[in-house]
């Protein structure tokens, strides 16, 4: 039997134990944890490993780029501001300390607007490929955090920016994590639901609906797809690390009037059961079509 | 050139710009950060890599406890106790879920020792041989945090538990983190510099004489070497994941009194300059050799 991510993680979820201080656990994009005097924290961790996250020859700058920038896209999904970063390199046994320094170039300048130093890590060399483990820690932002279960029946889905053809044109490597539209969005709300959109808005959508225990129906006319992209690199393309998230439906002109950076479009709706997208006129049950990280 | 580790270090910490809530950064065991209400919080993040820190074969739940152990030893070394764990697997393509669950149960059963639970990660597959990350956040124990770079003049150095042949006996694969010694030492002295052995007594001493910009003086004969382990194997084996201290020599009669689980062993003293080993009655500029980890 090959792994099964999502098999793990609802193995991990089903048995873990719990902790009195660990109020969000395995299954959302981050943990947080109740910190002294009662502070939220927010810890999130992800890895990127070539030829799965990126391609082999991708400068290495952008590597250790998109190893921070995915991690910060993880804690915006929780309604999170980063503090700090840690960060483990398995280096290739090729590599030089100026390639190490290269991909520490990509990572302090993407923290460095984020306000999120390079606090520690380890490095270790093998015969294999480039991988790097990034580790965060982030504190929620006013009206934060955010999970992904807490949408209702009626409630608006919106995603930012526009989806399709990260990975072939290669704005996963480049893209800005949404912390200020992040930020702004729990401010005024907090969205009900909210995730980053890493595997597809499909399957992402899905996963918000299996965690609010909902169905949902969406409008494919309405799906913000990037111009080099369709309808089904829209919907079932990864990498684009937008936020998808729901909002009550009475207060959705809230959400136009915030001025987000990277814009929102609704796109649909939270209801009780069913998942359904409306495309050419036809209503049909939702695939869970979209790009599985291995 | 092949790539150096502490050739990079020194890199990063020359040229990393800092924080004002980044108490310590790169160059100790862990990272401390200034939390909420300036309480501080001490992060570390080590690897496991397959052939590096533990041979093919070894049962999947020893691989977990390792790596979960190795930062709950840093954590330790820094004076402090664990919060929560986050880790990030990278399997071969050949793993089943029922391999992952193994890794998984020995953190889990670590990590309920010492009240650490796993509370996120993420998990990839690729072509290539297990490497698992951890992340651990904490907080200091009362007299903690303790780093590397407080030794004086003077003070008697220590090492708790025995040295050497970690590796070859398999050792490295169970070893207990010395928490409960951190515990004590820090509510008494705190130490004024400690670390954890892993790369070998010689090779650590030197980091933190390093550290600390002074020299040392050492006794060959006072060196607590494991039953199964010669002199030169004490000295400069890794892997014991013991604790190296410094306190200061006119309270040395504390150290014995605390009734630490793994006792301490006085085996020399700082000094301004000078790296001394007294071997067989003579004294001999003190080798860097260690065991150095890819």
């Amino acid at each position: 039997m090959p792994f099964e991510e999502q098999e793990f993680l609802d193995w991990l979820k089903a048995t873990g134990r719990g902790h009195e201080r660990l109020a969000v656990g395995i299954g959302d994009d981050g943990a947080v944890w109740t910190g002294a005097g009662g502070a939220p924290l927010v810890a999130v961790m992800d890895s990127v490993v070539e030829g799965r996250h990126f391609r082999s020859g991708t400068p290495l700058s952008l590597v250790g780029r998109k190893a921070l920038a995915r991690n910060l896209s993880d804690l915006a999904a929780m309604g999170a501001r980063p503090l700090f970063a840690l960060a483990s390199a398995v280096l290739p046994a090729s590599f030089s300390v100026e390639d190490a320094r290269e991909i520490t170039g990509g990572m302090r300048q993407l923290g460095a607007e984020w306000n999120c130093p390079l606090a520690g890590g380890d490095t270790s060399v093998h015969d294999g490929e480039l991988i790097l483990c990034v580790a965060m820690l982030g504190e929620p932002f006013p009206g934060g955090p955010v999970r992904r279960s807490g949408a209702r029946p009626g409630d608006a889905i919106f995603v930012t920016g526009r989806l399709g053809g990260a990975w072939r044109c290669d704005r996963h490597l480049a893209f800005t994590p949404r912390l200020r539209e992040s930020e702004l969005l729990c401010g005024q709300g907090p969205p009900s639901a909210m995730m980053d959109i890493s595997d597809g808005l499909l399957l992402d959508l899905h996963r918000l609906a299996d965690a609010s225990g909902l169905g949902f129906r969406i409008d494919a006319d309405r799906i913000p797809g990037n111009e080099d992209a369709g309808l089904e690199q829209a919907l079932s393309d990864g990498e684009d690390y937008e936020l998808l998230f729901t909002w009550p439906a009475c207060r959705r002109l809230e959400v136009p009037a915030l001025g987000l950076p990277a814009p929102a479009t609704e796109i649909g709706l939270m209801q009780e059961a069913g998942r359904i997208l409306v495309a050419g006129g036809r209503a049909i049950p939702a695939p869970r079509s979209g790009y599985l990280h291995g």
